[in-house]
Formats: structure tokens, sequence, C-alpha cells
């Protein structure tokens, strides 16, 4: 049977709960389609820290490294900062495994609450393709006459052909495999005058090497307006590391499933594991009382198993999905349902 | 009788159709209230540059300087770059007049058409105040290697704590002056590691200022989603220049006033001339049809008021633009109805 390798982090807060939801729909869909994963778990998060110092051990990432994929819940917990927890463990996954491209769906699933007036699940279904190693989140900066009237602090935006190319191209060739065959970039080339018209020179560079794909670009601010006032125009969007942040956030909330959207870290060439997380965070209010919303980790699970090349599988867990929202299957409170969320995963492995 | 001496730059396309409206009811008012308006008008657009290969004149900006206020209607047109037309326009007028704050009101207003399902008027009523001369914006960065695998754009963005303090300060007055008294303010210090925690910083330390504004941060990726999900949380909120100028976009969009929202730039000392105008561009589309909208024009004219003292003058145009809303009186295309730019503008006028 074919084997695949998964490294396992629940993280902090609900990822302890998410997790294992997913990793029940993976089972069944394992056993349905006829594979089978060798999991490897590590309890890393915000605890591992509070003992040892550290987010994970010394050769954390050297042991993630034998893994097909990875499969994490959520990190941060309060009293951790931000720089600790996720510079700790998230961002350097992301970067050391060159998982240069976030792929995030925002679909409006049928069944779903969207806050907007009027649009039905046909209008709203695109992806973002998000940069995911350089950019705006760059290590290049400082701090100048600190503790003084002439302090400033500075931090470089750095944009590379190799960086900008890459993803670009997987976004062309995203956009490739839609029926509408369009690709949206996101840009500010009219206020950053520097690495904004770069992403635009390139972008229309790659864009002639495909005739075929219909493109057009925004500028960030005015594209989030055209995100709640016209969702139905986008099909693929492309963005750099901060902009796509921005629109796959904004994406998700005017789709109404910010609590349920997944996302994917991903190294095209599979030379690294790439990684399947979903958007939300570790939810302290709500972590240990397991009424957490478990399907953004189980929608995650079904990109990694798309990714590593098991497209039935992820199809029938895409499936099960859509199917308990449309059909009134068991819902957790954020969704108006009072439904736990072992409820939710065992539904889904078993539609599965 | 009270004198204002305001400069009056329509510019390009359909700024060529409000700013007469604007005008029109900026008349209106000082008749009703007794001030005086000394106008001075200035073609300056992307015709001057098309003729002279300026946009202004060298002495452009020393012609402005002897005004209180600017009235502007809209700056660019296909064919010239931005770098060209906003670059040498609109943006040295908000620098070399250290017009520091960008104040966009977002306002759902009676009779106007949100896309968000369900939402009322009084759910939607905040200021977004952007840093508007530094920031993202900067002019410090290069290429290198050009032509090459190995090319590289930098662009640094500046935080100076001149820069930062000031809006800040601007910001908790304006929360001050609310019922609410309630400041946002939008950060990404978990992936902008240099620029965006100095901003956190500095708002802790001025919020010891202000021990009666309730404050709060969000990250820019989920504080767009609750612009989307939860508009009535808001109720001033500040961010950098481009996070600025992202939500100051998406708020009207939320408001569904993107096409009649107005902006000031400001130089909250009075050491230089503010500038007004509207969010909407020169939209070439519909250009020298006479039937855009022009209550952005015009609710920036009421904003100038404000701003030059005249609050009374402010409040009865503010007044008038909603009756006209809730009232089904004349409306253009984009809200639905008919009318032409001038009706609007003449029914505005006679209600002021
Ligand atoms: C035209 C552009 C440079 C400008 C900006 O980003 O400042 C515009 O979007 C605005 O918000 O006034
Ligand atoms: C937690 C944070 C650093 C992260 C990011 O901005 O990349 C998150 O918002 C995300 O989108 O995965």
């Amino acid at each position: 049977a074919r084997r695949h390798r998964i490294a396992v982090i629940p993280g902090d807060g609900i990822g302890k709960e998410t997790v294992p939801e997913g990793l029940r729909v993976l089972d069944a869909a394992a056993r349905r389609f006829g594979f089978e994963l060798d999991l490897a778990h590590y309890d890393w998060s915000c605890e591992t820290y509070a003992q040892t110092g550290r987010m994970m051990p010394e050769d954390g990432l050297d042991r993630l490294r034998e893994s097909d994929s990875i499969f994490l819940g959520a990190v941060g917990w309060p009293g951790v900062p931000d720089h600790v927890s996720l510079w700790g463990l998230l961002i350097p996954i992301r970067r050391v495994f060159d998982q240069y491209v976030n792929l995030r769906p925002c679909r409006l699933l049928p069944g779903a609450r969207t806050p907007l007036a009027d649009r039905t699940p046909a209008e709203i279904d695109f992806y973002v393709v998000r940069e995911n190693t350089e950019g705006e989140y760059s290590s290049s900066g400082g701090r100048m006459f600190a503790g003084t009237e002439r302090e400033f602090v500075t931090q470089d935006a750095v944009f590379t052909r190799v960086g900008v190319d890459r993803v670009l191209k997987y976004a062309f060739d995203l956009a490739m495999t839609r029926p509408r065959k369009k690709l949206t970039s996101a840009t500010k080339s009219n206020g950053i005058t520097f690495t904004m018209p770069y992403w635009d020179e390139r972008f229309a560079e790659m864009a002639k090497r495909y005739p075929e794909v219909k493109t057009d670009q925004f500028h960030i601010d005015i594209l989030c307006a055209h995100f709640v006032q016209h969702p139905d125009w986008f099909d693929v969007v492309v963005g750099s590391n901060l902009f796509g942040d921005i629109l796959s956030d904004l994406g998700p909330a005017v789709a109404g499933s910010i609590g349920i959207a997944p996302s994917a870290n991903i190294n095209p060439e599979k030379k690294h594991p790439s990684m399947f997380e979903p958007v939300h965070g570790s939810a302290p209010d709500i972590a240990g009382k397991w009424i957490c919303n478990p399907i953004g980790q189980i929608w995650s699970g079904a990109m990694m198993l798309e990714h590593l090349g098991e497209k039935d599988a992820a199809d029938a867990i895409l499936k099960a999905i859509e199917d308990l929202l449309a059909e009134g299957g068991p819902r957790t409170r954020d969704m108006g349902g009072n439904a736990g969320t072992v409820d939710v995963g065992k539904a889904l492995a078993e539609a599965v």
C-alpha cells in the first residue's frame, strides 16, 4: 500500500482538540482509499517552551525533515510573546523547508453563513496564493537613536527575482487548472514605489508564458474593497507575504468561513515537507472546553492528502464537509449548533 | 466676515465634474453661515503634464502655501504613470505640507446600501486615522543585480518616533471627543518584527497619557476580517500609512460608501494648508458624462469647513447629505437613481 509519513504537531490551545479529529478523519480516508499513514507525534508548544526554554528541541527541524508532510494545529499562547512562539516554531518551518507558497481556499460552503447579503456558494470560490518566505516579513532592519527624539526603526521589504518568480509561476499554474483561468495580482505600486513595481514587472513577464490565463491587477486598498463588494470577480489571487496574509483572512471572512478555513504551506518541488494548518489560532478563550470547530483542521487534512497525491480521498473529505453543512449535520456553537468538537469529527469520519 | 483662502484643484477626470458641485455647496454654506471663501483655481492635471512635462509648475507648492486649505478633485489618468501623476502632485502636497494625518470617516448613511446583511447606520460609524508621510511609503530602497537571477529589490519601511507619536496623539485626541472613547491600533508585530513592535511600543506609551480612552489592537489580517464581521466594534482606528490606506478603503466598502467617502489630509498644527479630497479616483470610464456622484467631494468640503472652524456649516452640509439619502432625493446611477452630477449638487446646495 502507499505510505505517507506525517509529522503531527497539535501545538497550543484548541490545536490539541482539533488535531485528534483531523487524524480521525484522515484515518477513515486511509482505510477507505487504501493507503497508510505513518504518524510521528510531537508535543512542541508553548508548554514545551515553559519547560525547556525552546518551542522545539534543537534537532526539531531535522526530525520533521524525515516526514512527507506536517500536520499542525495552532501555535501561540498568552504569556509567550509571538516572537518566541511563532518565530520559534511556525516561521522556521515555513522558511527552512522553503514552503514558499501559502495556499488558502476561500469558499462559501452551502449552509455556511456569510456576513454579506445575497451571496450564493457559486459566487464565492477562489484561492489566495501567498508568497511565504520573503517580502515584508524580513529579518533586515533595526533601530537607531534609541530612546531619543531622533529615534527611528526600519524594516526592509525584500523581493528577489527567484522568490517572486516561483510563487507567480505556481499561481499561473494553478489558474490553468481552473475553469475560468483567471489570475489577479495584488499590488500597491502607486504608493510603494520600489518593490511593488518590481512585482508588477515580474507578473507581466510571467504572464507572457501563460497566454491562456486572463490577468488583472488591483492595488491592495481597492482590492480589499472588491473582496467585499465583488467576491464573484475572483478565481486565483496572488500576493506578497503581507498582502497575501491580509487577503487570506479577508477572503474567508467574506465567505463566512474564517473559523473553518484551511491553509497549506507548500514546497511545490517536494524537496522538503509541506505543512497543513487551519487559519484559526489557538483560541485561548474556548480552549479546554471541547466546543471548538474541527472543520478547519479536517479541511487542512484534505489539502494535505491532495498534496500527497490522494486526490480521491481529499475530495471525499471535502464532500463530507459540504454535506454536513448543507444537510444540517452536527454543528459547533460558532455555526449556531451545540455539538462538541468530537461529534463533528466523528460525523465526518463516518461520512468518509 | 471670516475669510478662508481655498486653493481649488479639480485635477483629472470626474474631478472636473465633482469640484464645481463641491464649490456650489460650499458657497451656499458660506452665504448661510456668514463667512467668505477666497478661491484660487489651479488647473493642474495630467493635461498640464502632457503640455508642460510637469503636473504642476515649479512654484506650484509655493502658490498653494498661501491658502488655508486645498480642495482637490482627483489625480490620475490612463497613459500617465502613477509615479508621474501622483508623485508629481498628490504625494508632494501631502509631504511638503506635512499633512501627517489622513482622516477618513466610515459611516453607513441612512438610505445607503451596504454589501453586508442586516447592518443599521448606528452600527457602522467610525473613523480611520492614517499616518500620511512615512512608514511603508518610503523613498529609501533600490535594486541590485538587475537583470540576473540574483536580482532583488528592497524598500525600507521607516517609522520615526516623531512621525509615530504625532499621529497616535491625534488619534487619541480624536477618540477623546467621541462618546465611546475607543481607539483600535492596527499592527502586524507577529510577522513584521522590527517596525510593528515599535508601533505597538509607542502606542502603549501614548495610551498612558489617555487613561480614559479604551484601547485594543489587532493584527491587520484579522482586523480586516473584523471590519467585515464586526464593523460595530470600531470607533477610531489608527494605522500606519499602508495599513491606514487599506482600512480606509475597506471601511467605506463595508459601509457601502466607497463612491461617496471623503478624506482629509491634515496638518493639525495648521502650520501648512490641509487638503480635502474624495476617496474615489478620476474614474475614466464615466468621466465626461456628468453622471458621477458628487457626494464624496461635497462631504470632503464639509470636512474642510470643520477644519477651518466652521463647524455649524459642516454639520449643515452633512445633514443635507443624510436627508437627501434618507428621503429619496436625487441620486446618481451608482446609488440606483438616474440624476446627473449637477442635480445632486443643486439639491444639496438648496438644502444647505
Ligand atoms: C493614489 C494612492 C497613492 C493613494 C495612497 O495610497 O495614498 C490613494 O490610494 C489614497 O488612499 O489616497
Ligand atoms: C501568526 C502569523 C505570523 C501568521 C502570518 O502572518 O504569517 C498568521 O497570520 C498566518 O497567516 O499564518
